[in-house]
């Protein structure tokens, strides 16, 4: 678990914070927001809120009252104990891509099976630097739709021992996935002392939240679950093209959903998602890992912390690429750096994405894990002290000399510096003989000797009975043929 | 030119700056530094400075009296007035790779000739982006090596009018170099009033400069040109292997080259160089764009806004990939936001860096310049007011709507976006039905494309033929036949 001690990249000042505020403020209580769900406007109007129609419209300090209700920090259990999770403060934490229908391998690129989805869990459980699964790191499509989240929650349940997320996608859903972390930790109150899953509800931005992602809202936050509350704003199609109007949107949508949570389950353990970018205005795709995202990045942070919320950025490997490539490499940098210089807490997406999310690419979720490790060195605030300044080196080698062989460097020289895992310092004619493979290349034969690396976490066969019966059943009540794993 | 109006990252607190001083003052006065140069040592001596053989050992307070006389902000005089620079405060200037022996062109890795030179210096010219072509781009390998400089001065000043760097290898070379800016600018006066050309001075680390970087630095202070002083810090070879010595190490050696130049001239413009990173412990050859020469970056901005020096950032392109993958946009990008985080003012190797320096290659000199341009854009603070907040645009739109019709969208469209030159966001189908080009092939096709937008800039036919005449006059001196370009 990565604990971020270097300064935060601040961009916005005090004036700049109080416009968005003064923007946010009136977004809900001018233009309100819709809620397409009968029991989240009852709980509204109960509460005192402006309900006409599906449109809310909120009294801002209302809002805010509700929003201080939620912790700025607070723990996750994992089956794992040395996986359980902190959220807020200086606490990072990372997740690989979520949803790509689509996998890539090499270059075969196709629709997304349960086997994969098990690889990329054990690929997943393997790495330190990745802190949970997540749920659907590609999407089984070789699944039946409505009974495929059982499958998938107990992939990630029997792969995994790190927390994970339950599936968003409908009422019945959430309650199987609840009903299974019941079973895993030993009843109710278990999970709703400490949260042990994530759910992620993505904002219908602009301003409307729809009947799924309210269903499933009120199900994660009456278990009092960790509910991530994303407006996904492409900026020219779900918000303004201005930076301004869509953090002040993304303010509004955040902070009136959060609003529910609370008035669910008050103190409800509630992250602030943010995924701010832009559309191509030529091409009208979505643009990732560029300079709006990055602003968006810091100046979310900023927000975050003025409502003391803990909150997670997009994500830590976007790119609109559709291969392994420079701008791959280099959009994924500037999302994942972005999430490190802001502080968030929780960085979605940090591993495998490609094609603005279409498809996770087994090769570039170790180049991305590879970038995490890099940048948990570099921010890591450097020890500055009298011993660090080595005088004594200087008056062992002096002036033109060389510091290979100085006892200094001999005693420090296996862990003194970040040594990366798949990047290459190789010269030319050693890498041209060892068959000129670019880190795409070199990527592609590393994941299958991780995979071998993989270590089933024990888990009580008492308890795996009882979720197999439960998966079992559930799938035979929905109607569909009981598949457990590939 | 590009102003960088975003805050700084820094690092270091105010402790650990006293720390890496009191480490650079025993360093100088203690150890001492190597100045392999009798007129050098000459000078310190005059002005009662410790000289021992060929080391000197200086008082720390003194050192600091004579980097105070070195301006904190300076201007530069180019030919086209238009490309004047300055040099400090929140400029940062870009240029491409200085020195590589090789160059890179999709495929082929061969030695650089004139010809490779002369269309570097031309797509420098081309982008607004990079603001000086500083000097050897990479090394014409097809010229004599001792009148090299002279036909390297030629391109530059003919094909090119904006600042170029002089040739910094030996007195000769840096004398022919000024004689040529005289001939340009109309006389010594001339140039002595305003610096016309940069002169990189890079420190024999550890403490030590050697006699041809003495007497480049000589020549050029006598003349008045902006002069880089340059540690180039392996950590694990010229430097010991932490951060802390590194940086007290690079503080001395800046400091007492800076204060040689204020003894030649006091005023001279002078730039502090920093260069640092680490060497890869297992293969031996040096990592480029990891944590540490990050760390390194941050930190030394905030070292030479404490001495008020405007400051070179190693390198906005670094990376030791063999070839334009996912690797070199990684570690491109890393040292490239670093410089822009840092507030770096001169970023030296800013497009095509290659192999650790070895290579300049056309597609990742394209592919660098837009990561200047994306940073450019991402470093500018965004706009947050009332009017950018774009009220009216939600009340056009509504809940559930869509921004991309909307007025405030229409009127803003072709210019609220960064809009990438090479990199893509086409679906996968499109992308596929074009022929699957990743960015290194779509930068192949597209630098001979700019290549055809060149132009040569006008100059003085009078002084076109003086400068002719004299490279043509200074080579036969020095025994070489006459080529003037490929």
């Amino acid at each position: 678990v990565f604990v971020n001690r270097m300064p935060r990249y601040e961009v916005l000042t005090p004036e700049a914070l109080d416009t968005i505020e003064r923007g946010w403020r009136r977004l809900v209580s001018e233009i309100g927001v819709q809620f397409d769900h009968p029991r989240a406007l009852g709980l509204f109007a109960g509460a005192g809120q402006a309900v006409d129609g599906d449109r809310v419209r909120f009294d801002p300090d209302w809002v805010l009252e509700q929003v201080a209700q939620a912790p700025s920090e607070f723990s996750m259990r994992a089956r794992n104990p040395e996986h359980d999770l902190v959220i807020g403060g200086d606490h990072m934490i990372f997740a690989p891509s979520q949803g790509p229908p689509f996998v890539r391998l090499g270059d075969e690129r196709r629709d997304g099976t349960l086997a994969d989805l098990e690889r990329l869990i054990m690929l997943t459980q393997v790495f330190d630097e990745l802190d949970t699964p997540g749920g659907n790191i590609c999407e089984p499509d070789d699944l039946p739709l409505d009974s495929r989240h059982l499958v998938q929650n107990l992939a990630l349940i029997t792969l995994s021992d790190k927390v994970f997320e339950g599936d968003p996608f409908s009422a019945g859903n959430a309650r199987d996935s609840i009903r299974m972390g019941e079973i895993l930790f030993g009843g109710r109150e278990q999970i709703e002392e400490r949260p042990v899953m994530f759910a992620n509800a993505n904002v219908n931005s602009p301003l409307r939240y729809d009947p799924r992602m309210l269903d499933s809202m009120l199900e994660y936050s009456a278990a009092g679950q960790a509910v991530l509350v994303t407006p996904f704003l492409l900026m020219g199609a779900m918000a303004p093209v201005t930076i301004a109007a869509a953090l002040a949107q993304q303010t509004a949508e955040v902070l009136t959903g959060i609003s529910l949570l609370q008035l669910v389950n008050p103190g409800n353990p509630s992250i602030m998602g943010s995924f701010l970018s832009a559309i191509d205005m030529q091409s009208g795709s979505p643009a990732f890992g560029g300079p709006e995202s990055a602003l968006g990045v810091y100046a979310s942070g900023q927000i975050a912390r003025r409502y003391g919320l803990p909150w997670r950025s997009g994500g830590g490997g976007l790119t609109a690429s559709q291969t392994v490539d420079a701008q791959a490499g280099t959009e994924a940098f500037n999302t994942m750096i972005s999430a490190f210089l802001a502080g968030a807490n929780v960085v979605w997406q940090g591993a495998g994405w490609l094609e603005g999310g279409l498809v996770n690419c087994f090769e570039k979720f170790v180049i991305d894990v590879e970038m995490i490790q890099l940048l948990r060195v570099q921010f890591t605030p450097p020890v500055i002290d009298e011993e660090a300044l080595a005088f004594g080196a200087h008056e062992e080698v002096g002036p033109g000399g060389h510091f290979l062989g100085a006892v200094h460097t001999l005693e420090r020289f296996r862990e003194c510096f970040y040594r990366p895992m798949i990047a290459s310092t190789e010269n030319f004619e050693r890498w041209t003989k060892k068959g000129s493979l670019d880190q795409n290349a070199r990527a592609a034969k590393l994941w299958p000797e991780l995979l071998e690396r993989y270590e089933r976490p024990p888990l009580d066969d008492a308890i795996e009975a009882e979720l197999t019966e439960f998966v079992e059943r559930r799938t035979r009540e929905l109607g569909d043929e009981v598949v457990l794993h590939s």
